[in-house]
């Protein structure tokens, strides 16, 4: 059974005032594409308030009263800070576990020498390798392996399945997706006799503060010494970062980029998805490289490139809008040979009777 | 020790006759690239037939009585039919696994205010989190981890380590392979004081009856609701899908797809490997998308597009056509201009001449 | 605490000679781009040598007397197996585990059919199923899950999370990073009564001695027989292998590449990030495929591909340099075809005086 609230209830909860009737009861506060009868939702504009108006919603979230819906109104300022209070009021349990007590489930292996931090949670069948550091108020979820050696800050949150090599150490309030994997080896080889033989992957995996990490994404290990990425860069699933990749801070890295080894990414760059960057390029400082780019050299601060192999935006745009009109050209050329044909031709034609 | 069985047997099994000793003794069903001597193998061609001939199998399953094999035949209307019945005699517990009464695994961490279903399975080092409701019959692989609130239909498989983030919702005959995720948090930021905020992500993933999601595939959760996969869609590997995506009915989606946030696509549609979406795109049913295409825009019904950036398949074509003649319409022009430049001047010359 | 050495105990250890005070204490040993004051770092030119003298390093493993370096020197003939075994002996549990005895975690749960060769080490929540044969000297790591009637030979490592479905086959020497998956369903549907119903997934995985998988990376069973990767064939992250496909020895397969089903690779090819192969090509030995081409034909041996859709290095080259001029080219034809308009205008003015 779901909780049921009166409208007047939520909105004393966030702060606003309603039109019609406050008695209204809700049982749950969902977006328009999900409603079911008895919620409420929200309405961002006049075109999504008259939408809302054909639904079996009970109420609306608007920042302002639409004339145009006939619903009973909760008007707040701030629509989206109202939404995520009313969810986390039908469905609590949404809410970031609190983490006041230490609490080690019973079938988790933690070694002796491991510290676990006041406050911390260590789900089921987790493990935690010898001589490992876990900060405070962490809430390692259910089937994390964290090999030996490994250092992680206060508040972070790791998601079942995620598996952290040995020696890797992680900032504060990092979030790591369920199976996402740091520190596995890098792809390097060295050819002899015959066979591919593997280089030193002796280095570790360094995570900054603030840092998320998405889902089954890969980050390898350095050589000898680090692979990082700077505080405050997000990066979404499935992507793979490769060994001495030195990333810089605030990064946004869309789902299933792979940037190879070795190369060096500055501050405030973006990456849209299933980006490609060759092993070690330098990407500074602002830059922005759109989705499905494959990058062959480095780009300068503040660039945009696009395309695969990349280049300037504007060049790009510009290529790819003639690159359309390319069966055409040929079309246009070979006619035009045909007539320049014909002016020689009939030039020399004209020569020759000249001369006659 | 494998088992062994005559040729008469395995003819009876499947209801087919024999050319040959009936009393053959096979030892295994392999396709011909794995033949093992003793073994039967199949052949669905004329030209297959005389391929088997050459091979250590014992005896070939055939629609028909090829003249140019010389080897025991079975002969059945479908081949194919029969020779999964083949496989299963000789590897019987590839068969489904049976679940007549329910079974938990001793290690598996059930909360007790979890609901499991008669006929479930749940294997070792599973855990079920608080509140998770599962259907009849259903079987969960080792180390699944379901976190709270999660509810999953009847006759569903998960295999080992695939992970359930809270609320996620599952049909009936869905079947999950290993490491997929399944409603981690959307990628979505708002850039505010120098650094990104996280944005809600406070939905959930809706999953039909009977659809299949590949290993290491990603289905991020909805900002409010739901991130939802029609009934029948087929999801291959390592397939990301963005928050808030709505995914129609009986869709074909090959590995590695990456589809962003808020995308809408519709039922019967089919997109190739490595295909990348933007976000808030809208595919049409029965669209198809050419393996690697990257789309920035919407695709219409039954439409087939191809390209980064994608086109319709016609006009694509005729552009991959024209861009290998590139280089070579390069040097047409070069030329082109060089004789128009002779032909202009020849004709200024002229001018001049009748102009003295 | 780390531990302290000086300098001349390294040199002693890995054979070499000092320059400088040899009992310079040293308490680490790390690459440049990550040196703390009293480590020993390394420098492979005279640049590098340089640079090293401005960085708080209290030491440098050199192959020569650099003399613009101002530090301490460790002078060796091979400086990265030297500086190799300066890490081991700054972070000993780098070395790989030894495995004298056979040590099966209290938490695992292994099958009583299944058989644990001398030497190998099962971790914790480790699940082995029936019928496995394990061999010598293996390492599974925690929460590996190993289906029933897997073959796993002699010193084989698994990281933590990985997955083999049951029949999958593996070699000796053999090493399974974090999360990888070998042996779910290949992605073969018929389209049947309006849904797409799988086709029979009753195959195995198979791998040959010395090879290396990659983080998350996912390898399908054949339909009825092998999906196979042969001897010393190395795979990186997140690479995605269809169903049936045979792919030789000694490839390289970098990060996200995807290969569809039934395609048949030969010896000693390289694949760069983020390729895609349709189905049923052949790749034949020695080639090489550029990073992020997509091929639909099949590529001869030695050659080298590019591009998507890709062709010979050559003539891509040739295209993407001539691409970049595709707008420039697009002005120049339109211009001239004005030029010949008016050359054509002019003659038939000519033309037509003359016929005056």
């Amino acid at each position: 059974m779901m909780p049921t609230f009166s409208l007047q209830h939520l909105a004393d909860l966030v702060g606003g005032s309603t039109i019609g009737d406050p008695e209204t009861p809700v049982c749950e506060a969902l977006p328009q594409n999900d409603v079911i009868p008895g919620c409420i939702t929200l309405a961002d504009s006049k075109q999504q308030a008259e939408k809302a108006s054909l639904l079996p919603a009970s109420a609306v979230v608007v920042a302002e009263h639409f004339e145009n819906c006939n619903k009973p109104l909760l008007i707040v300022k701030d629509i989206h800070m109202a939404f995520i209070q009313l969810v986390l009021q039908f469905r609590p349990s949404l809410k970031p576990v609190e983490t006041t007590e230490t609490q080690i489930a019973a079938s988790a292996i933690v070694e002796p020498s491991a510290q676990i931090g006041i406050g911390s949670q260590i789900g089921p069948h987790v493990t935690i390798g010898r001589d490992c550091k876990i900060g405070r108020r962490c809430v390692i979820h259910a089937g994390v392996s964290i090999m030996e050696n490994c250092e992680i800050g206060d508040d972070c949150e790791l998601y079942p399945g995620c598996v952290l090599y040995n020696f890797t150490r992680i900032g504060q309030r990092v979030l790591i997706h369920s199976n996402a994997v740091l520190g596995a080896f890098g792809f390097g080889y060295r050819h002899k006799n015959g066979g591919h033989h593997r280089t030193a992957q002796l280095g570790w995996v360094e995570i900054g503060d603030d840092v998320e990490i998405g889902a089954g994404t890969t980050i390898d290990r350095g050589t000898y010494g680090s692979t990082r990425i700077g505080c405050g860069t997000k990066i979404d699933n499935q992507v793979q970062i490769g060994h001495n990749c030195h990333i810089g801070q605030h990064n946004l890295i869309c789902a299933q980029v792979g940037i190879a080894g070795s190369c060096t990414v500055g501050d405030f760059v973006v990456m849209g998805g299933q980006v490609g960057l060759a092993d070690h390029l330098t990407i500074s400082d602002h830059a922005r490289i759109g989705a499905k780019s494959g990058l062959m050299s480095n780009v300068g601060a503040g660039e945009t490139v696009l395309g695969s192999p990349a280049a300037p935006i504007k060049q790009k745009m510009l290529e790819w809008a003639v690159q359309g009109k390319l069966p055409e050209m040929r079309k246009e050329l070979r006619a035009l040979i045909a007539r320049v044909e014909e002016l020689e031709s009939s030039q020399s034609l004209k020569t020759r009777r000249e001369a006659a």
